[in-house]
């Protein structure tokens, strides 16, 4: 028995190449959830198998500079020269209907949310070793070595800032890490602040409904 | 990867008759926890089935008297003409091994560890609705009428404490609520605060030990 009614918008963060976007696909793959995915905006380039409207709206910069003018993102930041946002009237349209609204964003944008969605589940998701971090980056070969020292160094940075999330959580095995990740959604579910409207309402109106 | 290495100390409480104790029978039937029981003392006799440490230390009135005033106890209570408390010593030694140490205990014993270990978890078990929890107790068998009466005001006056506990479980069916309070235990060891020293020694001590 779910005792708040309400979806949360829950926060998956951490440094590139930690493998946010493979933990959060495995969390989608997980049975018995109402999650719904939130599809960043971006003016970078698809990679190879990325598909508009499903891994990121691709859109040109001019097109993104317009959107943040108009204050049309929750969050966004220019991350190694590109533009990466959350649209806001897609997240308002999912919670308005009750699902969990899940965004997979950069830290920057995650601090963001922060201080405009003060309730919403901040999940810093790290990797096990600065070392398996490196390789991942390497592996992923779609940026050069420059590329790569600057994500290193930014990653360094980002560590610092884990103090500002709610959960960390280590990408060890990406079933793992799926896993805790769901568990962390029950228990918010059940946190007494959440919840706790939604029982006394639920006992007071049991007669009604019970006889 | 479990960055918390400390036990945590989880609280399950809620008004008699929730179900308590069959939820902290279920937890400790699933797999792969490091859960250690810890067995309360009472003066209460036992009831059938029930064994000398492990359902409770059963002792004398004179015995427990002796013990609160010797500091014996992280948390007692009288209830319904008995006392109940959790022996200190035996949560300390179970603690110090590194184990997650489960009381199951009343809510006024419950209130009083709050105020000694602000840290621990704490969980209140509630019924789906009052009506379910008259019938548990009226089932039990082990109650006369009178004592039901008393004990359903006394829940009535818990129900409107549950805005002390971390989180609020309802007991709709014993292994849902026991998988949602395993889910609360493993979001507890990812919580930031909990989880963030032992991230940030991982990060410095790698080198040393990854290659």
């Amino acid at each position: 028995m779910k005792l708040n009614k309400k979806g949360l918008l829950i926060v998956i963060s951490g440094p590139s190449g930690v493998g946010k976007g493979t933990v959060r696909k495995a969390l989608f793959e997980m049975q018995g959830h109402d999650l719904v995915y939130s599809v960043s905006m971006t003016t970078r380039k698809p990679r190879v198998g990325e598909v508009d409207g499903k891994d990121y709206y691709f859109v040109s910069r001019d097109e993104f500079q317009n959107r943040i003018e108009e204050g049309k993102f929750l969050e966004y930041a220019e991350f190694v020269g590109n533009y990466y946002g959350t649209p806001l009237d897609k997240v308002q349209e999912q919670m308005s209907k009750g699902h969990e609204v899940v965004l997979e964003i950069e830290v920057e944008g995650a601090l963001q949310v922060r201080q405009k969605v003060p309730d919403a589940v901040f999940i810093f998701i790290v990797p096990p070793t600065k070392r398996a971090l490196y390789d991942r980056l390497k592996r992923r070969g779609t940026e050069s070595e420059d590329v790569i020292r600057s994500r290193m160094e930014k990653a360094d940075r980002e560590f610092l800032l884990a103090n500002r999330y709610d959960y960390i959580v280590v990408n060890d095995e990406v079933n793992n890490a799926a896993d805790r990740i769901m568990a962390i959604i029950r228990a918010e579910h059940a946190k007494t602040a959440r919840s706790i409207a939604g029982y006394l309402e639920m006992l007071e109106s049991e007669d009604a409904k019970n006889e």
